[in-house]
């Protein structure tokens, strides 16, 4: 198996509507990545994206987006895991290099969730026939883990509030973000409740997005840029579909099978993390995978927030560039933003949001609520 | 990179209508195969749907059909390519088990299209905005296919006929076949138009299907059966993705191209072939990829049908089982269903369907109006 790097990265500004198409946003971003790598042409595109079907009426898309893109003949395929598709296609296209079926591939994930109603599109995340159909959507989900939560630990209701202020803060000098407003842990209180314990401020938002990165084999990666990123290692599991079926649903099964996967194999632990881009398309959920993962003990994931140890200057930096709440969670691009920013990362080009040494890089994201979990590990 | 094989098939009858849920379909599928090859764990599934998005309200079909079949915690992702969404799951677990990052990967593909409107869904493998905003469906774009081959190589209106004869024929020896029923040329000259020129006998059927493969190294392989199919080849490439964007719409680049690629990877030539799985959604299909692999020269592949080289016993025996056509194609299982009917004719299980002296498969499918084709080879 051949070890796999990123040699080029691409961000189209997150922002609530786009008037560009769907495709040509992710043409944009693919041709971001080429171009920083002075590539004019890759074996592979894979392409993440959720919501078209719905918002678009377009299925397809890989082969679409490569058409739009110039890159006429070469292999394009599409892949899902909801709301943590975006991982799904850099895991496909770090399967390709790895392999040797492809030299250069490029994992694309696109989004434009401000074109009809995004929610109930989402929702489909769920099981449709045992949740969805009684009312469940993937904040009442995440409402019920929250309160759970509460229940069980003694969390007080805004005992999440730094996570939405750390992102926003993050997100103040990320010229890609859709947020560029500080919000104090006062702001989440007194945000609207959208499903109780649940305010708005604790949710990530509905906006339009698209992200690249461009893989090689580790080998042949200074060809293509003086600061390649190694994807140490890249891994999935699952967990019981339904929140219902599992024994204790504030432990987050499959993030945590796919992080220990993902440490075994790159021979690390989690004290070697210098950043972790978690999944914060809620707080509570930022909050469980910190447990998962151990860096925090079960019933304390939420202290690291309260304690400011998630800053950038804090023991465990979360979110850096703004994370799903504030840089924006254009769904299948989410994790392909949060590759490209552990990449500006540890090649130092992440400006004021800078990590100081940082050195090994850790990505999360979370399908539904949370029955599929992939864990990406980077290094330089 | 390792040498990759089948060990194991699964199949559930083609019906038009079954009570099953997706969810159940798919696990079924999933459980033949590993019962198959003795094994009661998998390291990772990769599930092939295409409109379960629409016509389940379901996303997140591969971690839900991991649970239903009962292997929790596994890797389940899924993959798409419009209508070549079976042979993309093929390919995805293909680089799972290439790579090394799997041992065991199932590839299962599942459709249920009896639940709602299928036809407005499957319009959506063309392009929403300048395709079928005008009016088009996958039908008018082989409408046109057909109408311009017939002008271009003077192609009679029924020149086409013999290839629904052939698959209706192969389809009453196979069980899991929706169809039984023989047809003669004369029934499809006379059933009704859906888009002239085609008629409903040119068509491939609405329904509902379930099948899968196991894949393990071919190292391994006799741990798990006697009878192992290797993977020769896995390839994929698209095409301008409109018909009125490509200088000559009447060649299938996107099946030329990963036909060569194949081919090239297997060290193989179209002579080789024993048995040919063709995508045969409409009859125009089929016709036009004998040609784009090289079978007949342009303008001629409707003859290998009409003069009856097609057929079991025929110079390149097509759609041994039936195929899209008779078979049925329940879109996102049908690539599935065709693998293992190639490996039912490899290992010589075929029954009275079996090709004399099987031993190259060649399995092509087509994603809209092949904008992306995957080819497979196998061989024993």
């Amino acid at each position: 198996m051949r070890q796999v790097s990123i040699v080029g990265i691409g961000q189209v500004p997150v922002q609530k509507v786009y008037a560009e198409s769907l495709r040509r946003l992710g043409a944009t971003a693919v041709h971001q990545a080429m171009s920083a790598a002075g590539v004019d042409r890759v074996d592979a595109l894979f392409a993440g994206n959720m919501l078209s079907d719905e918002l678009q009426n377009q299925k397809h898309i890989a082969a679409l987006i490569a058409d739009e893109a110039g890159l006429f003949g070469i292999e394009a395929l599409q892949v899902r895991a909801a709301t943590a598709t975006g991982a799904a296609a850099l895991r496909m296209a770090y399967l390709a290099v790895a392999s040797g079926e492809a030299d250069l591939a490029v994992a694309v994930g696109v989004e434009k969730m401000s074109q009809g109603a995004a929610t109930p599109a989402l929702a489909k995340a769920l099981d449709a026939r045992q949740e969805v159909a009684a009312g469940a959507t993937l904040i009442s989900k995440n409402a019920e883990l929250m309160l759970r939560y509460m229940a069980q630990y003694g969390m007080p209701e805004d005992g999440l509030a730094n996570f939405a202020v750390n992102a926003h803060q993050n997100a103040l000098t990320n010229p890609n973000a859709l947020f560029h407003k500080p919000i104090s842990a006062d702001d989440v209180r007194q945000s609207r409740f959208i499903v109780p314990p649940i305010r708005l401020l604790d949710c990530s938002p509905i906006c339009d997005g698209a992200a690249a990165v461009l893989l090689a084999p580790s080998q042949a990666a200074r060809t293509f840029t003086d600061m390649p990123v190694h994807i140490l290692a890249s891994s999935v599991a699952t967990d019981r579909f339904r929140l219902a079926d599992r024994a204790n649903p504030l432990v987050l099964e499959a993030a945590r099978l796919s992080a220990q996967k993902a440490f075994q194999r790159a021979n690390l632990t989690a004290a070697d993390v210098s950043l972790y881009e978690v999944h914060d398309a809620f707080s509570i959920m930022a909050c469980l995978l910190l447990e998962a993962v151990g860096f925090a003990p079960p019933g304390l994931g939420w202290r690291l927030a309260a304690e400011g140890e998630i800053g950038l200057n804090g023991r465990l930096p979360i979110a850096t560039m703004g994370g799903l709440k504030a840089r924006g969670h254009p769904i299948g691009a989410t994790a392909l933003y949060q590759t490209a920013e552990i990449v500006q990362q540890l090649t130092g080009q992440a400006g004021q949001n800078q990590v100081q040494n940082a050195r090994i890089g850790l990505l999360q994201s979370v399908g539904g609520a949370a029955a599929t979990v992939l864990t990406h590990v980077f290094g330089i």
